[in-house]
């Protein structure tokens, strides 16, 4: 899949500025001709004022990862943090990963399970946990924004502690899943002494439309899913929701992401009469037009009342509990994946959902409001529970010969 | 993707004979006009004299399910096998499941997740186990083929039970994932009361080449896979190791499908050198070539010696102790697919692998012979554990109008 024009400045982090101007002027000169290459060998810039993996259009394939940091040495993440750039440099521009993959007698510097296939669109994007900032060693306890803190207790958590957490996160996504496979083992291979994977997730089929060229995707329920999100074009929007604008310098340009693994409980739902399906979500299950409405687009009707008096889109489904008018304008950008990982041995069925994740400017304002109201009314909750959460501050993106979390070192 | 005439002709069962005659005369008259459109919507048509999913050329993905029987009930397995081949020919041609899709007070019969993608050639593979032959109430001892039998205990074999074995199996591959979830989904969902599924397998990137038409693959330790294998253009090949055609009527154009799950080592792979790594297999890395050899699909020079007087293709290869010449002239069709399920938290690494598969004649004359030497002599053991296995009995195809496993009532 060639990235277009359209998707590709959206990913440089452009709105309807366009190009040579943009939010931040960052995409001028001899980058938008490599943006114009780019488009053609389907790679998203892996340098910018934004890391890519947020506003670029989401891909369709994840594998998401997270990793305990093993070091107290500051310097020992400096360096993990300048490594992992360096890499993911090379394998989103299409390339094998370092400079040892002929010499016989040493291990080659790229496992080489992607070498013949196209970049695909790849981005990574990586974050750290609160507790980076807990260990005194590592001295960067004066550097915490105050907006990066673990995710307080919020109704239907049913959290496993072996899927939730760690300290450092690696996102990476694109159209070919042998391509996001490679991206964390080779970073996992990298990063070994100085970190360990804690838990990883792929993520077979995404789940959120961030682009207004996108179709809007399926969930495991079958639903369309993302239909409201923001879209990255919306410069306006990105500005008040997800990109950081104040605080330390290293996380302006960043965002917080909070990743939830959602476990979905499909023999229930596929017992539920369609009328049902369609009352919980809110939505029409075939086309996505909100209930009362007639297209998938159109604003919900949220005031509409039916012939019965009561509202066509119901109190408590998801849609209105979610809506940016029933929270007080709060909106998050949603970039989550669809999984399965087996069969749940104690039920005999399989063990898949929703891996969410979502990008704010800060996670107590927009995710955490939205859950605690979402946990408790949401009719969805009967079919769902949270299994794995974690939440990372996703620094600003690295500079053209810079690395990712850079100016926290500086 | 479309399905290329090529492609097409060789899932139908065809070799070089060409449409009208083929090997069995099957695809004849309104059936040839029939694949030529099914060419052009991605779709590989559900009946023929063998089962689609085996000569169809692998697609990239793939969602494999074992079930356990829960029911003694000659008519009900055979009710099962019903509604599931009428299930699976209506999603191989892109259309939802059932009739029952618009009622607003009944479940959907369809749960959606796939509607708006098209069938991306997705295939619908059963086999059957031999437990079911064991069982009084079913009746069917007497139908029983002598090939059918668990496999013996192998050398490399680390076996976890879960994973293992299983009374029917299900092999959904298709261009995209979403659309082999789907399939299994709902076949599990139609099962329900009558079977439990037992353990279930998604593969992100297939490992095998079964068409000549198609690219070799590489594998998680970064190596093509399959350049060797039987291609499905090869009829006599196809015939002399595939295809069984004797014993009872219901397996006649059918085959053995043996599963075996391979977890692989990736952070000792990772390690070695890239001499170890390509002596190992016996092959070079990046092009595939064999050891001595120029280019991927020459012959293997196995009697090629170096100036230090030994093999080029070192004596405990993998290539070498595969090959067909080493092991009496056996083959097999190989079908796999790479696979990973999350953190092996006692190692904090990646649980990745092969999922392999493999389709024959007779169990104990190929796969077992291969891997009772492999096990043993096979460099590679160092890197790679069997963590699952399975062997099933897969039925000649359905008919126009009939099911899967129909002869077996008969």
């Amino acid at each position: 899949m060639l990235l277009s024009r359209r998707r590709l400045l959206a990913s440089a982090g452009l709105g309807a500025a366009g190009v040579g101007l943009g939010a931040s002027g960052y995409l001028i000169g001899h980058e938008a001709a490599t943006a114009e290459a780019a488009e053609a060998a389907g790679t998203v810039p892996f340098h910018g004022e934004h890391q890519a993996g947020i506003a670029t259009p989401a891909q369709d394939r994840l594998h998401f990862a997270a990793f305990d940091l093993e070091t107290e040495s500051r310097a020992e993440l400096r360096e993990l943090l300048e490594e992992w750039s360096q890499a993911a440099r090379e394998m989103t521009e299409g390339r094998m990963i370092g400079a040892e993959n002929d010499n016989l007698l040493a291990p080659p510097d790229d496992t080489g399970e992607a070498k013949g296939l196209p970049a695909s669109n790849l981005t990574v994007t990586f974050g750290l946990g609160p507790g980076v900032f807990d260990r005194p060693g590592l001295g960067l306890a004066g550097r915490r924004p105050p907006e990066l803190k673990p995710l307080p207790p919020l109704p239907g958590d049913e959290l496993n502690e072996l899927e939730s957490g760690g300290d450092i996160c690696v996102q990476a996504c694109a159209d070919d899943p042998q391509v996001v496979f490679h991206a964390v083992r080779n970073l996992a291979r990298i990063g070994r002494g100085t970190v360990t994977m804690r838990w990883s997730q792929l993520g077979f089929g995404r789940t959120s439309t961030t682009s207004r060229g996108q179709e809007t995707p399926r969930n495991l329920f079958g639903m369309k899913d993302g239909t409201a999100n923001i879209k990255s074009e919306d410069t306006e929007a990105m500005n008040e929701f997800v990109w950081v604008d104040d605080g330390p310098a290293w996380m302006r340009g960043g965002s917080y992401l909070v990743s939830r693994r959602i476990r979905m409980n499909l023999e229930v739902w596929d017992r539920s009469s369609l009328a049902d399906q369609e009352e919980t979500i809110g939505r029409r299950k075939y086309d996505g037009a909100p209930l009362g409405g007639q297209e998938e687009f159109e604003p919900l009707p949220l005031d509409k009342t039916g012939p019965d008096g009561e509202p066509v889109i119901p109190t408590n489904c998801h849609v209105r509990l979610a809506s940016a008018r029933e929270n007080g304008g709060v909106q998050i950008l949603r970039r989550g994946y669809s999984f399965t990982d087996g069969v749940d041995q104690s039920l005999g069925e399989l063990e898949a959902g929703l891996f969410f994740i979502a990008f704010q400017r800060d996670p107590e304002k927009q995710f955490v409001v939205l859950q605690r109201k979402l946990g408790v009314h949401d009719l969805l909750d009967e079919y769902i529970k949270h299994v794995g959460s974690a939440v990372f501050a996703v620094p600003r993106g690295a500079e053209e010969g810079g690395f990712v979390g850079e100016a926290l070192f500086a």
